[in-house]
């Protein structure tokens, strides 16, 4: 038995003694309501951040409470291996995104219910579930040998899913806690569960509210209609003029800081995609998008913009024969490396508004808060370090892949911290995170404490 | 002093004795929440009935409350003028529409409040305030004259607002009741606050839901942006095919059955639009509609689409990537005569379900209790009375109007009753209702009384 597998062993073994333990600290992590993006949350924001800071120093770290302007920041560190070991700073979010609409959970998102091997609740994978095993894997580790192998840094935010404004805020004057030579995002996923994977990058993001606003009043569409220029109507057109019909964003300069993906980086990832297994999951083609692009290279390294929302007039039981004084949209587009979310979002921001039919107003609010995108090289000593410790644990070898999705800090936390960067996780594209019935497998949950009590001990020796 | 001068007088003296008293009956009965659209105001629909039909019977009618699929129809009638005299049919509707968006009141609209003459409310025009000053005008001319002078048959329904389903189901057993000369709708408006108008005609409605269903659940839109087909994006791209650049509606077949306005009945009436009042009132320039009509001509005596409302996504406070399982809208169209309700709304439906693009399905759900159109003829005996009872009360000569509005259950009322029908009111476009912060002249009230108890003399004399 070699020293790789007999690490295993040992945490396997750790992980079936308290199973019990450690689903309960999970259960009782997911049941605080760390709605970040609404103020109604702020009490249940801040209860949740005080129970997992206490849990922190109980397995052996000195920790910190970064106020921010919004929600606070942990911070917690343990440099105990000494100036010879490398430094390893750890990224998690203890926020979770709103749970509307609620009446499609089939169990109360903040009520952990295990249904056949698999966790329901908010956050149940993004990101609790992720930080959970992570917390359990540095406590698994204290407990088994009273010291970690490495330095180690922590950082949890409470404001990952409403934009990270309060961490970027202070990033400026924390270079020092935060610098380390390496950085783990752990808050993405593996290519399918079957197939461990490391993640060589993530898309940025920006975000907008659009208004198009027509009377003073809302208006009696018989009175009304067919003289008044209906804000219903010049925000679906608007939005229609968007995109092209072979996917392509119409906006003017959107691609200019786009670079096409090359050959080599295509070889080293997979973006095989299952028609069939997309349909099973998700009753869905793979019919959006730029369409002469494969469609996990559309839903990973190409940008995107895509409507999140769209309300104005009357939605309720019933009828109600209204031409609304306003209607609304929200909007945010994916971006890819060099993609500045500023420069694109005004770009995006002036378009819309030059589409404003006569007769309505149209204004976009650029919000602040978004993030570029981030990629790191496979010849990286930390993405070795996590693809070897994904092989040992699948017992296969481990691929790269990238995320769709966005973690807006993080590459603004990258150049803080100075260190090479790697995003890992367990997360499933099935996992249904922010939508109803999120949910995160609990043998998934395991294999991510295994990854990371794994390459831990990989990173010691060094 | 001729006799209607003396009428005008007695009855200007009688509102100005009991303008209290008047003032309570109607602030009591805006009270009352009585929403037909929404299942949750049953009850306060009902006691409105209840208190309604009592106050009726108290100024010497017999009533029945008729029973419905839906909420209850009162009837009331007084036939003691004798089989000499002509009987007229009036109606009025008792139920209001929805308050939403309740934060844009600024009075509470179940708290009749008046401001500079004007009492705001939900209903204090639409009808409730037409159906009290009909209300008041027969109780004053029972207190002058212990008698009225034609034969009254009175039909106030509860879901005028929400498509008549009701009482249309039981027209056909209530041909005998509802027989009369003549039909009058209390329940529309004059041309403007000084120009007395009888109105020739309404349009037709039919009303619609449309559904966009993307996945089998709300998807984050990093990971499935570029690779889903948003049901937003779809829903917008639908919208915007429904009408051309100069304001069509490109349903084929939408305008099979419309007729141009002749020149003739375009001489009938003050198509004469002022842009600075539009402006002034709504913040509005005309750029709606089918532009190569007249303003007026658009919103009165051509048909329209509107889109009503639209949903989908996250709408709330902060930000949401989400890619929703499904968009909604909902749609009406407005008809002009010989445009069938179900025929129109069939064509919109396939055309509609015909503009799905490639990964969503797109479900169009026609609502029952449209209505067509109705016009009168200027020559009628009816229409000449009120005509002649505006032109008393206002001292100027009245003139003939088209109403862009529909009364859904009309044109069937209008075909049980067997009478001729005339439009009247004292609705004004800048009342708001179906909005925030509806309101009523409390001098059109009082003109509205004199018009009423002006008309039935008029009739009485034959």
């Amino acid at each position: 038995m070699n020293q790789q597998t007999s690490d295993l062993k040992i945490f396997e073994q750790y992980f079936a003694d308290h199973e019990k333990e450690i689903f309960d600290d999970y259960s009782t992590f997911l049941q605080f309501k760390s709605i970040s993006t609404d103020k109604a949350y702020q009490d249940e924001v801040h209860s949740c951040a005080d129970w997992l800071i206490k849990h922190i120093e109980d397995i052996g770290f000195e920790t910190e409470l970064w106020d921010t302007s919004g929600h606070p920041t942990i911070f917690a560190q343990n440099l105990n291996a000494g100036p010879d070991k490398p430094t390893l700073l750890i990224y998690n979010h203890y926020d979770v995104q709103p749970v509307d609409p609620l009446e499609l959970w089939k169990t109360p998102p903040f009520e952990p219910t295990m249904v056949d091997g698999n966790v329901y609740a908010r956050g149940a994978q993004d990101n609790k579930g992720q930080c959970m095993y992570v917390f359990q894997a540095l406590k698994a580790m204290m407990h088994e040998h009273d010291s970690f192998p490495i330095n180690i840094k922590w950082i949890i935010e409470g404001e990952e899913e409403c934009g990270s404004e309060g961490l970027a805020g202070i990033l400026e004057n924390k270079k020092e806690p935060l610098a380390a030579d390496y950085l783990v995002i752990a808050d993405v996923g593996i290519a399918a569960v079957d197939k461990p994977s490391v993640t060589l990058g993530i898309r940025g993001i920006i975000t907008m509210d659009v208004e198009v606003i027509g009377s003073n009043t809302d208006l009696h569409s018989g009175t009304h209609g067919g003289r008044a220029y209906n804000p219903l109507h010049a925000l679906a057109e608007v939005v229609s003029k968007l995109r092209d019909c072979d996917g392509q964003v119409t906006v003017p300069g959107f691609y200019d800081d786009v670079d096409e993906f090359t050959d080599e980086e295509r070889g080293q990832v997979d973006f095989a995609f299952d028609p069939d297994e997309y349909r099973d999951t998700f009753a869905l083609e793979a019919t959006g998008g730029e369409l002469r692009y494969a469609p996990l290279e559309r839903s990973t390294v190409r940008p995107t913009l895509e409507v999140n929302g769209l309300s104005g007039g009357y939605s309720g039981v019933g009828f109600k024969t209204v031409i609304p004084a306003v209607a609304q949209a929200k909007i945010s587009c994916r971006l890819v490396p060099r993609q500045d979310p500023k420069n694109v979002g005004e770009k995006v921001a002036r378009y819309i508004e030059s589409l404003s039919p006569e007769g309505v107003t149209v204004k976009v609010d650029l919000h602040e808060g978004g993030g570029g995108a981030l990629r790191a090289s496979p010849d990286s000593d930390i993405i070795k370090a996590f693809a070897e410790g994904y092989s040992v644990v699948f017992g296969k070898p481990c691929g790269f892949t990238y995320e769709g999705g966005s973690i807006p800090i993080v590459t603004e936390l990258a150049r803080t911290c100075g260190g090479d960067v790697v995003l890992m996780g367990m997360a499933l594209d099935s996992d249904q995170i922010h939508a109803p019935n999120e949910h995160f497998g609990w043998d998934r949950f395991q294999k991510g404490f295994l990854v990371f009590t794994q390459t831990l001990s990989i990173l010691g020796k060094g």
